[in-house]
């Protein structure tokens, strides 16, 4: 087949009826100033849940529910492996309207374009909903997709505890919306997995590209360093004698940019909070909290900057005599997404006419749990000015089209093998 | 007379009596927990208050109240100017036992001891208590000694607003306390005035000296920053790209030791307040705000220091591209006492074999305001750990009786010159 031939076949989504669906999502959890609001297992999660349910008895797919809430309709045209097409419909507290929500409903469309095609498949195709992706009502995030993939104990995920009241344990929410499955978790065997993303960052427009082909996912590190110094008097206390806890944050802060030079490519670092006690304009900070969140796909570079950096925590709290407690938050390894299936969303995007570019996913999905079982692909398209977890957060329906697009074509080359 | 001849002739105070009224103020604004609470024209306050009123009055004191709230108490032996011993009674939310209180019980100790040793004095004896020191309740701090040298318009003072609530003004809190008086601010003239308080920093302790003789008090410039960059994704968004408010704050903060080091001398330099928004593991900061306190005995430098600082401010924010809103908070210049009541107060502190060291004051006081309009002196014993504004300050009877000695003696010559 020619690169002419093969534009000729490719297949194309009804960005209407994808909208449709997308905009009866956002009506759930709408917020009066714009975006949407669906913490996980709220009653705003339970009636998208609904929905989508009502969607797959529509378009007369077998629903699993497993023990952990995800939701799969499958379309049962085989007894082999689904491919499968996710993502989640959870979103954080100033939530956008593409953020997760996006992948499940591009799957739908996906799936009623391929029956309404008559394609000939061979194997069964699924549309995913994980649970609590987000991670914001409970920890961590990537739930989900973490149980399905059969990855922890479901009990230690039954336990996470809602962060509005401890009390609350996600089962407890699980069995109150009614989505707590028998299915366990672990047991369902897929062929592949697909996921349609925004991009979450600003990259694609800046280089107005369509398309970004995802090879891996940064690997993760967050740490909490906690400096406890003395309070005393801004103006009577001579600089030689401080222990100033303001001074080895801000030093840390700082050294979190120099780290990325030094380290240099796919490097990334950010110190998002910054707590300072008695937080007084005339009194030395007795205690500051910083959280550092450094990124790497490459995970031996990953390590290298973290023990850079704690070299450097130690060295500059130890001249302040400052004290350092340090907690371990997130440890997320890279993860390299099969090449075959790269190469299968590159191929795709260029026969269907698309720019694209080969790119890292800085955020973390439930894509990189899913490469843990199954060959794995993810799509992104452009964010607008790379904003996301915000009511701001937009792609355009062209944008939209095209992801969704190369998903159905990707998506069909698997179902056809 | 020689050394031996003089030390003969000192004075010495009652420690115990002046021990008795000190706890008899802080029985008012007594805190369960140790410390007390008196911030200024509160009930406490006007408890306080009355209790001095009761004093004085049992000295046979006249009482004059100036429109500021200021009290007076004064033992008019003549038609000359009085020298006057002052401080204040109020104090911040978690006051110690020390700060302010302690110069005026001081006061009313000398005074009670000059009198019972029939020694004649030429000049009227004062003891003032100052409206408002700490500046909690009501901004900016020293503001009835600043009322009282005629620095500012009474109406502007009258007009403070409560920090509990705008509706309330000064005025209306000297009017319900019953201390909005009728002497103009501005009118009293002194022939000196002198002040014995604690050091409220670490120097005397760590240098093992008893008095502090204090030269001058430091400039101060407080200035606030707020950097404003742009929310991003801490996984998404390349280095190159970022407009990280927090890092700016960083360096800036960083700097701002730097910059003492490069000033040298008696500069200090403090970021007490860092306030990051939104303050979120995996977000850039988009908005930080930094508070700097810079201080110096020497306006040159210390206006080199803010030149500096703000060269810099400039320099980093321009690079990372974030913008600055920049806000003078307070500016003091520093304070230089009268030389030859510098030597009065050392030459007493040796006569009576006490250790004492010249020294700057890191924090303002009422005398720093008294200078401007008579010889002035300030005098500072150990405060335990420098620690200050604080259930934990601490200052020994010994230090006391110390400092309270010294104040006595270089008060007598003033009296009988």
């Amino acid at each position: 087949m020619t690169a002419g031939q093969e534009a000729f076949n490719m297949q194309t989504i009804n960005i209407n009826r994808l909208k449709e669906r997308l905009d009866k999502v956002n009506e759930i959890g709408a917020m009066p100033v714009g975006g949407v609001k669906r913490l996980a297992l709220t009653d705003e999660d339970k009636l998208v849940r609904d929905l989508l349910k009502k969607w797959f008895d529509e378009l007369n797919l077998t629903t699993l529910i497993d023990q952990a809430g995800n939701m799969v309709g499958t379309w049962k045209i085989s007894n082999q492996n689904p491919v499968a097409i996710g993502s989640h419909l959870d979103t954080v507290g100033t939530g956008g309207l593409f953020d997760g929500s996006l992948g499940v409903v591009a799957g739908l469309e996906v799936l009623q374009t391929i029956i309404e095609s008559g394609i000939k498949i061979n194997k069964p195709l699924s549309v995913i909903n994980f649970t609590n992706e987000e991670g914001v009502r409970f920890t961590p995030d990537m739930m989900g997709s973490y149980a399905f993939a059969g990855l922890g104990k479901i009990e230690d995920i039954w336990s996470a505890k809602a962060e509005e009241n401890q009390a609350i344990n996600l089962i407890d929410e699980l069995k109150r919306t009614g989505y707590l499955g028998e299915v366990k978790c672990g047991s369902v065997n897929l062929d592949s997995y697909f996921e349609l993303h925004i991009e979450q960052g600003p990259v694609l427009e800046a280089e107005n590209i369509q398309i970004g082909v995802v090879e891996k996912v940064q690997g993760i590190n967050w740490t909490e360093y906690v400096f406890k110094g003395k309070a005393n008097h801004a103006g009577t206390t001579p600089m030689r004698m401080r222990r100033d806890a303001g001074y080895v944050a801000a030093s840390v802060s700082k050294h979190v940019r120099e780290l990325t030079r030094e380290i240099g490519g796919a490097q990334v670092g950010t110190v998002g909070i910054t707590e300072a006690f008695p937080n007084l304009i005339n009194v030395i900070p007795e205690r500051v909290r910083v959280t550092v969140d450094l990124r790497n796909t490459d995970k031996g570079q990953l390590l290298k900057a973290q023990r850079l950096l704690d070299e450097y925590v130690s060295q500059v709290s130890t001249e302040e005599n400052v004290a350092v407690d340090r907690n371990e938050l997130v440890r997320f390894d890279p993860v390299n997404f099969d090449p075959d299936m790269v190469n299968l969303i590159e191929q795709k995007s260029k026969a269907l006419g698309y720019s694209s570019m080969r790119m890292p996913s800085g955020a973390g999905h439930d894509a990189q749990m899913m490469a843990s079982i199954c060959s794995t692909a993810m799509i992104f398209i452009q964010s607008k000015d790379g904003i996301s977890h915000n009511i701001d957060e937009f792609s355009s329906d062209d944008a939209i089209e095209a992801g969704a697009n190369v998903l159905l074509n990707a998506v069909l080359e698997k179902l056809t093998s």
